[in-house]
Protein backbone atom coordinates (compact mmCIF):
# COMPACT_ATOMS: atom_id res chain seq x y z
CA UNK A 1 0.00 0.00 0.00
CA UNK A 2 1.11 3.19 -0.75
CA UNK A 3 0.89 6.36 1.26
CA UNK A 4 0.72 9.74 -0.46
CA UNK A 5 1.45 12.37 2.01
CA UNK A 6 -0.93 15.65 0.73
CA UNK A 7 0.40 19.06 2.53
CA UNK A 8 -2.53 20.82 3.67
CA UNK A 9 -3.33 24.09 2.91
CA UNK A 10 -3.83 26.26 5.73
CA UNK A 11 -5.89 29.80 5.37
CA UNK A 12 -5.74 29.24 2.12
CA UNK A 13 -1.62 29.56 1.87
CA UNK A 14 0.54 26.08 0.45
CA UNK A 15 2.43 25.73 3.60
CA UNK A 16 4.96 23.57 2.27
CA UNK A 17 5.78 26.03 -0.07
CA UNK A 18 5.89 28.61 2.77
CA UNK A 19 8.46 26.32 4.76
CA UNK A 20 10.10 25.80 1.65
CA UNK A 21 10.79 29.68 1.03
CA UNK A 22 11.66 30.27 4.92
CA UNK A 23 14.43 27.22 4.37
CA UNK A 24 15.23 28.53 1.02
CA UNK A 25 16.03 32.13 2.44
CA UNK A 26 17.53 31.16 5.68
CA UNK A 27 19.96 28.74 3.63
CA UNK A 28 20.86 31.95 1.03
CA UNK A 29 20.36 35.09 2.53
CA UNK A 30 20.73 36.97 -0.65
CA UNK A 31 17.11 35.15 -2.26
CA UNK A 32 15.56 37.39 0.96
CA UNK A 33 16.59 40.80 -1.05
CA UNK A 34 13.71 42.19 -2.97
CA UNK A 35 12.76 45.54 -4.47
CA UNK A 36 9.25 46.49 -5.54
CA UNK A 37 8.33 49.65 -7.55
CA UNK A 38 5.93 51.42 -9.46
CA UNK A 39 6.08 54.39 -12.40
CA UNK A 40 3.61 56.99 -12.65
CA UNK A 41 2.18 60.02 -14.81
CA UNK A 42 0.29 63.06 -14.06
CA UNK A 43 -2.73 63.56 -16.06
CA UNK A 44 -3.59 66.67 -14.81
CA UNK A 45 -4.89 68.51 -11.22
CA UNK A 46 -5.71 65.81 -8.95
CA UNK A 47 -5.51 62.81 -11.52
CA UNK A 48 -2.24 60.85 -11.88
CA UNK A 49 -1.65 56.84 -13.01
CA UNK A 50 0.77 54.33 -11.81
CA UNK A 51 1.66 51.45 -13.60
CA UNK A 52 3.05 48.21 -11.83
CA UNK A 53 5.18 45.37 -14.26
CA UNK A 54 7.32 43.69 -11.94
CA UNK A 55 9.59 43.55 -8.86
CA UNK A 56 12.65 41.99 -8.36
CA UNK A 57 12.49 39.01 -5.75
CA UNK A 58 13.32 35.47 -4.78
CA UNK A 59 16.64 35.98 -6.82
CA UNK A 60 15.25 37.19 -9.90
CA UNK A 61 12.84 39.37 -11.68
CA UNK A 62 9.12 39.06 -11.67
CA UNK A 63 6.45 40.36 -14.14
CA UNK A 64 2.88 40.55 -13.63
CA UNK A 65 1.04 38.54 -16.19
CA UNK A 66 -0.42 41.74 -17.29
CA UNK A 67 1.05 45.56 -15.64
CA UNK A 68 -1.47 46.55 -13.32
CA UNK A 69 -2.70 49.98 -13.30
CA UNK A 70 -3.77 52.32 -10.20
CA UNK A 71 -6.01 55.49 -10.44
CA UNK A 72 -5.36 58.38 -7.89
CA UNK A 73 -7.89 61.50 -7.65
CA UNK A 74 -8.92 63.25 -5.01
CA UNK A 75 -12.44 64.27 -3.82
CA UNK A 76 -14.85 67.38 -4.46
CA UNK A 77 -13.80 69.24 -1.75
CA UNK A 78 -10.07 68.95 -2.76
CA UNK A 79 -10.41 69.74 -5.68
CA UNK A 80 -10.94 66.78 -7.77
CA UNK A 81 -13.34 64.94 -9.63
CA UNK A 82 -13.92 61.46 -6.98
CA UNK A 83 -13.10 59.29 -9.99
CA UNK A 84 -10.59 56.86 -7.58
CA UNK A 85 -9.02 56.69 -4.00
CA UNK A 86 -6.86 59.44 -3.05
CA UNK A 87 -3.24 58.52 -2.36
CA UNK A 88 -3.74 58.48 1.56
CA UNK A 89 -6.66 56.08 1.18
CA UNK A 90 -4.53 54.23 -0.99
CA UNK A 91 -2.04 53.84 2.20
CA UNK A 92 -4.50 52.87 4.81
CA UNK A 93 -5.55 49.77 2.13
CA UNK A 94 -2.15 48.95 2.08
CA UNK A 95 -2.01 48.84 5.74
CA UNK A 96 -5.08 46.94 6.14
CA UNK A 97 -3.95 44.51 3.37
CA UNK A 98 -0.61 43.89 4.57
CA UNK A 99 -1.67 42.79 7.99
CA UNK A 100 -4.14 40.42 6.72
CA UNK A 101 -1.78 38.82 4.84
CA UNK A 102 0.77 38.76 7.32
CA UNK A 103 -1.73 36.74 9.95
CA UNK A 104 -2.87 34.59 7.32
CA UNK A 105 0.72 33.46 6.02
CA UNK A 106 2.39 33.92 9.95
CA UNK A 107 -0.74 32.16 11.18
CA UNK A 108 -0.45 29.42 8.68
CA UNK A 109 3.46 28.89 9.50
CA UNK A 110 2.62 28.01 12.92
CA UNK A 111 -0.90 25.71 11.84
CA UNK A 112 -2.91 28.28 13.15
CA UNK A 113 -6.60 28.16 11.69
CA UNK A 114 -8.09 30.96 10.62
CA UNK A 115 -11.69 31.68 9.86
CA UNK A 116 -12.46 35.24 8.63
CA UNK A 117 -10.62 38.92 9.12
CA UNK A 118 -11.84 41.56 9.30
CA UNK A 119 -10.40 45.20 9.76
CA UNK A 120 -10.71 48.82 9.70
CA UNK A 121 -8.13 50.94 8.86
CA UNK A 122 -8.67 54.84 10.14
CA UNK A 123 -5.91 57.94 10.52
CA UNK A 124 -6.49 61.84 11.42
CA UNK A 125 -5.02 64.34 9.48
CA UNK A 126 -4.45 67.71 9.66
CA UNK A 127 -4.80 69.17 7.10
CA UNK A 128 -2.71 72.40 7.97
CA UNK A 129 0.23 70.50 7.71
CA UNK A 130 -0.29 70.05 3.68
CA UNK A 131 -1.90 73.57 3.55
CA UNK A 132 1.57 74.93 5.03
CA UNK A 133 0.00 77.11 7.44
CA UNK A 134 1.44 75.17 10.56
CA UNK A 135 4.54 73.45 11.17
CA UNK A 136 2.62 72.36 14.59
CA UNK A 137 1.16 69.26 13.36
CA UNK A 138 2.73 66.49 10.95
CA UNK A 139 2.32 66.74 7.05
CA UNK A 140 1.41 63.23 7.30
CA UNK A 141 -0.89 61.04 9.63
CA UNK A 142 -1.07 62.09 13.00
CA UNK A 143 -1.84 58.57 14.21
CA UNK A 144 -3.64 55.65 12.56
CA UNK A 145 -5.83 52.87 14.11
CA UNK A 146 -5.93 49.78 13.02
CA UNK A 147 -8.48 47.58 13.84
CA UNK A 148 -8.96 43.43 13.35
CA UNK A 149 -11.62 41.09 14.02
CA UNK A 150 -10.56 37.47 13.59
CA UNK A 151 -11.98 34.36 14.01
CA UNK A 152 -9.61 31.86 15.33
CA UNK A 153 -8.87 29.82 18.05
CA UNK A 154 -5.83 31.66 18.87
CA UNK A 155 -5.16 34.18 21.52
CA UNK A 156 -5.32 37.81 20.86
CA UNK A 157 -2.03 38.61 21.85
CA UNK A 158 -0.82 35.74 19.65
CA UNK A 159 -2.37 36.94 16.60
CA UNK A 160 -1.33 40.72 17.19
CA UNK A 161 2.65 39.28 17.39
CA UNK A 162 2.08 38.00 14.17
CA UNK A 163 0.43 40.84 12.78
CA UNK A 164 3.52 43.06 13.23
CA UNK A 165 5.48 40.92 11.13
CA UNK A 166 4.11 43.15 8.39
CA UNK A 167 6.06 45.25 6.28
CA UNK A 168 3.82 48.04 5.83
CA UNK A 169 2.97 47.79 8.95
CA UNK A 170 6.79 48.30 9.41
CA UNK A 171 7.40 50.62 6.80
CA UNK A 172 4.78 53.27 8.32
CA UNK A 173 5.68 53.10 12.14
CA UNK A 174 9.53 53.00 11.67
CA UNK A 175 11.28 56.59 10.24
CA UNK A 176 12.03 54.96 6.66
CA UNK A 177 14.69 56.27 4.96
CA UNK A 178 12.94 57.79 1.82
CA UNK A 179 15.49 59.54 -1.24
CA UNK A 180 13.59 62.10 -3.19
CA UNK A 181 15.47 63.32 -6.56
CA UNK A 182 13.60 66.00 -8.57
CA UNK A 183 14.97 65.87 -12.31
CA UNK A 184 13.90 68.84 -14.76
CA UNK A 185 12.09 67.14 -18.37
CA UNK A 186 11.25 68.71 -21.38
CA UNK B 1 -19.65 97.42 -20.42
CA UNK B 2 -19.30 94.57 -18.01
CA UNK B 3 -16.20 92.62 -17.47
CA UNK B 4 -16.12 89.50 -16.53
CA UNK B 5 -13.07 87.76 -13.86
CA UNK B 6 -12.02 84.40 -14.85
CA UNK B 7 -10.35 82.67 -12.42
CA UNK B 8 -7.50 80.84 -14.26
CA UNK B 9 -6.88 76.73 -13.80
CA UNK B 10 -3.32 76.63 -13.13
CA UNK B 11 -1.82 72.65 -13.76
CA UNK B 12 -5.74 71.83 -13.69
CA UNK B 13 -6.50 73.08 -10.31
CA UNK B 14 -8.89 75.87 -9.82
CA UNK B 15 -6.57 78.42 -8.09
CA UNK B 16 -9.52 80.45 -6.31
CA UNK B 17 -10.87 77.43 -4.86
CA UNK B 18 -8.09 76.33 -3.50
CA UNK B 19 -6.89 80.08 -1.92
CA UNK B 20 -9.93 79.66 -0.48
CA UNK B 21 -9.59 76.20 1.18
CA UNK B 22 -6.19 77.88 2.57
CA UNK B 23 -8.26 81.09 3.68
CA UNK B 24 -10.60 78.88 5.30
CA UNK B 25 -8.80 76.58 7.37
CA UNK B 26 -6.40 79.38 8.55
CA UNK B 27 -9.81 81.09 9.84
CA UNK B 28 -11.69 78.65 11.39
CA UNK B 29 -8.33 75.87 11.91
CA UNK B 30 -10.80 72.88 12.83
CA UNK B 31 -11.65 73.19 9.61
CA UNK B 32 -8.42 71.03 8.72
CA UNK B 33 -8.95 68.12 11.00
CA UNK B 34 -10.05 65.27 8.64
CA UNK B 35 -10.09 61.21 9.09
CA UNK B 36 -9.59 59.14 6.39
CA UNK B 37 -10.91 55.27 6.19
CA UNK B 38 -11.23 51.92 4.79
CA UNK B 39 -12.60 48.52 5.56
CA UNK B 40 -11.03 45.53 4.66
CA UNK B 41 -11.69 41.81 4.18
CA UNK B 42 -10.20 38.85 4.34
CA UNK B 43 -10.88 36.53 0.89
CA UNK B 44 -8.41 34.07 1.70
CA UNK B 45 -4.59 33.23 1.27
CA UNK B 46 -2.87 35.95 -0.18
CA UNK B 47 -6.29 37.81 -1.35
CA UNK B 48 -8.32 40.62 0.59
CA UNK B 49 -10.39 43.49 -0.38
CA UNK B 50 -11.02 46.71 1.21
CA UNK B 51 -13.88 49.05 0.78
CA UNK B 52 -12.99 53.09 0.91
CA UNK B 53 -16.97 54.93 1.28
CA UNK B 54 -16.18 57.95 2.37
CA UNK B 55 -13.66 60.25 4.66
CA UNK B 56 -14.42 63.73 7.25
CA UNK B 57 -12.95 66.46 5.81
CA UNK B 58 -13.70 70.32 5.64
CA UNK B 59 -16.10 70.03 8.77
CA UNK B 60 -18.18 67.39 7.32
CA UNK B 61 -18.85 63.44 6.34
CA UNK B 62 -18.03 63.25 2.65
CA UNK B 63 -19.34 59.94 0.74
CA UNK B 64 -17.58 58.78 -2.37
CA UNK B 65 -19.94 58.40 -4.96
CA UNK B 66 -19.56 54.84 -4.98
CA UNK B 67 -17.94 53.28 -2.45
CA UNK B 68 -14.23 52.49 -4.08
CA UNK B 69 -12.88 48.58 -3.93
CA UNK B 70 -9.37 47.67 -3.81
CA UNK B 71 -8.17 43.99 -4.12
CA UNK B 72 -4.49 42.52 -2.89
CA UNK B 73 -2.98 39.87 -4.14
CA UNK B 74 0.78 38.11 -4.03
CA UNK B 75 2.52 37.21 -7.11
CA UNK B 76 3.00 33.07 -7.53
CA UNK B 77 6.73 33.62 -5.57
CA UNK B 78 5.03 34.85 -2.69
CA UNK B 79 2.33 32.24 -2.82
CA UNK B 80 -0.25 34.57 -4.77
CA UNK B 81 -2.31 33.76 -7.75
CA UNK B 82 -1.10 38.14 -9.13
CA UNK B 83 -4.70 39.15 -9.65
CA UNK B 84 -3.88 42.66 -8.20
CA UNK B 85 -1.19 44.40 -6.29
CA UNK B 86 0.37 43.43 -3.33
CA UNK B 87 0.58 45.59 -0.07
CA UNK B 88 3.71 47.02 -0.46
CA UNK B 89 2.82 47.97 -4.00
CA UNK B 90 0.25 49.49 -3.13
CA UNK B 91 2.37 51.58 -0.79
CA UNK B 92 4.88 52.57 -3.53
CA UNK B 93 1.71 53.68 -5.48
CA UNK B 94 0.43 55.89 -2.45
CA UNK B 95 3.52 57.65 -2.50
CA UNK B 96 4.25 58.40 -6.16
CA UNK B 97 0.83 59.47 -6.54
CA UNK B 98 0.42 61.76 -3.45
CA UNK B 99 4.12 63.11 -4.22
CA UNK B 100 2.20 64.07 -7.60
CA UNK B 101 -0.48 65.74 -6.58
CA UNK B 102 1.31 67.81 -3.80
CA UNK B 103 3.58 69.17 -6.57
CA UNK B 104 0.71 69.78 -8.93
CA UNK B 105 -1.15 71.78 -6.38
CA UNK B 106 1.63 73.62 -4.26
CA UNK B 107 2.49 74.76 -7.28
CA UNK B 108 -0.45 75.97 -8.62
CA UNK B 109 -1.46 78.08 -5.45
CA UNK B 110 2.16 79.38 -6.20
CA UNK B 111 1.37 80.00 -10.13
CA UNK B 112 4.17 77.47 -11.11
CA UNK B 113 2.80 75.90 -14.20
CA UNK B 114 3.59 71.98 -14.80
CA UNK B 115 3.42 70.79 -17.92
CA UNK B 116 4.34 67.06 -17.01
CA UNK B 117 5.10 64.89 -13.88
CA UNK B 118 6.79 61.41 -14.41
CA UNK B 119 7.57 59.37 -11.74
CA UNK B 120 9.52 56.40 -10.46
CA UNK B 121 8.85 55.10 -6.82
CA UNK B 122 11.47 51.95 -5.76
CA UNK B 123 11.74 50.31 -2.24
CA UNK B 124 14.14 48.09 -1.00
CA UNK B 125 12.91 44.86 1.05
CA UNK B 126 14.28 42.04 2.60
CA UNK B 127 12.04 39.47 3.60
CA UNK B 128 14.30 37.94 5.95
CA UNK B 129 12.81 40.28 8.54
CA UNK B 130 9.25 39.42 7.29
CA UNK B 131 10.16 35.70 7.67
CA UNK B 132 11.36 36.24 10.96
CA UNK B 133 14.53 35.06 10.51
CA UNK B 134 16.70 38.33 11.38
CA UNK B 135 16.13 41.30 13.61
CA UNK B 136 19.12 42.68 11.78
CA UNK B 137 17.02 43.80 8.42
CA UNK B 138 13.69 45.70 9.38
CA UNK B 139 10.39 44.28 8.50
CA UNK B 140 9.42 46.91 6.40
CA UNK B 141 11.41 48.94 3.57
CA UNK B 142 14.50 49.43 4.32
CA UNK B 143 14.55 52.66 2.19
CA UNK B 144 12.99 54.30 -0.81
CA UNK B 145 13.54 56.21 -3.29
CA UNK B 146 11.34 58.89 -5.22
CA UNK B 147 12.75 59.98 -8.95
CA UNK B 148 10.57 62.63 -10.57
CA UNK B 149 10.92 64.14 -14.03
CA UNK B 150 9.23 67.83 -13.88
CA UNK B 151 8.46 69.92 -17.28
CA UNK B 152 8.34 73.47 -15.90
CA UNK B 153 10.54 77.05 -15.55
CA UNK B 154 10.92 76.16 -11.52
CA UNK B 155 14.28 75.32 -10.63
CA UNK B 156 14.06 71.71 -9.49
CA UNK B 157 15.03 72.73 -5.85
CA UNK B 158 11.66 74.83 -5.61
CA UNK B 159 10.00 71.92 -7.17
CA UNK B 160 11.53 69.62 -4.39
CA UNK B 161 10.38 71.91 -1.26
CA UNK B 162 6.63 71.65 -2.89
CA UNK B 163 6.97 67.89 -3.32
CA UNK B 164 7.69 67.13 0.16
CA UNK B 165 4.08 68.73 1.58
CA UNK B 166 3.01 65.05 0.68
CA UNK B 167 0.88 63.85 3.49
CA UNK B 168 2.46 60.37 2.49
CA UNK B 169 5.81 60.99 1.53
CA UNK B 170 5.56 62.31 5.76
CA UNK B 171 3.77 59.58 6.60
CA UNK B 172 6.23 56.83 5.40
CA UNK B 173 9.44 58.98 6.70
CA UNK B 174 8.14 59.77 10.17
CA UNK B 175 7.67 57.07 12.80
CA UNK B 176 4.11 57.53 12.74
CA UNK B 177 1.92 56.27 15.97
CA UNK B 178 0.19 53.17 15.05
CA UNK B 179 -2.01 51.70 17.54
CA UNK B 180 -2.81 47.79 16.01
CA UNK B 181 -6.09 46.42 18.02
CA UNK B 182 -6.80 42.66 17.43
CA UNK B 183 -10.42 41.53 18.81
CA UNK B 184 -11.38 37.69 18.66
CA UNK B 185 -14.70 37.23 16.15
CA UNK B 186 -17.30 34.60 15.90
Amino acid sequence: MTTTKVEPTVNGVEVAQLKQIVKDVRDEPSLGRSRFRVSNRWRGGSRNRSRIAGFFGAGQENDHPEPFTLDCDEPPVLLGDDQAPNPVEYLLHALAGCVTTSLAYHAAARGIRIAAIESTVEGDLDMRGFLGLTDEVPRGFQNIRVTFRVESDAPPDKLTELAKFSPVLNTVAAATPIHVAIEKAG
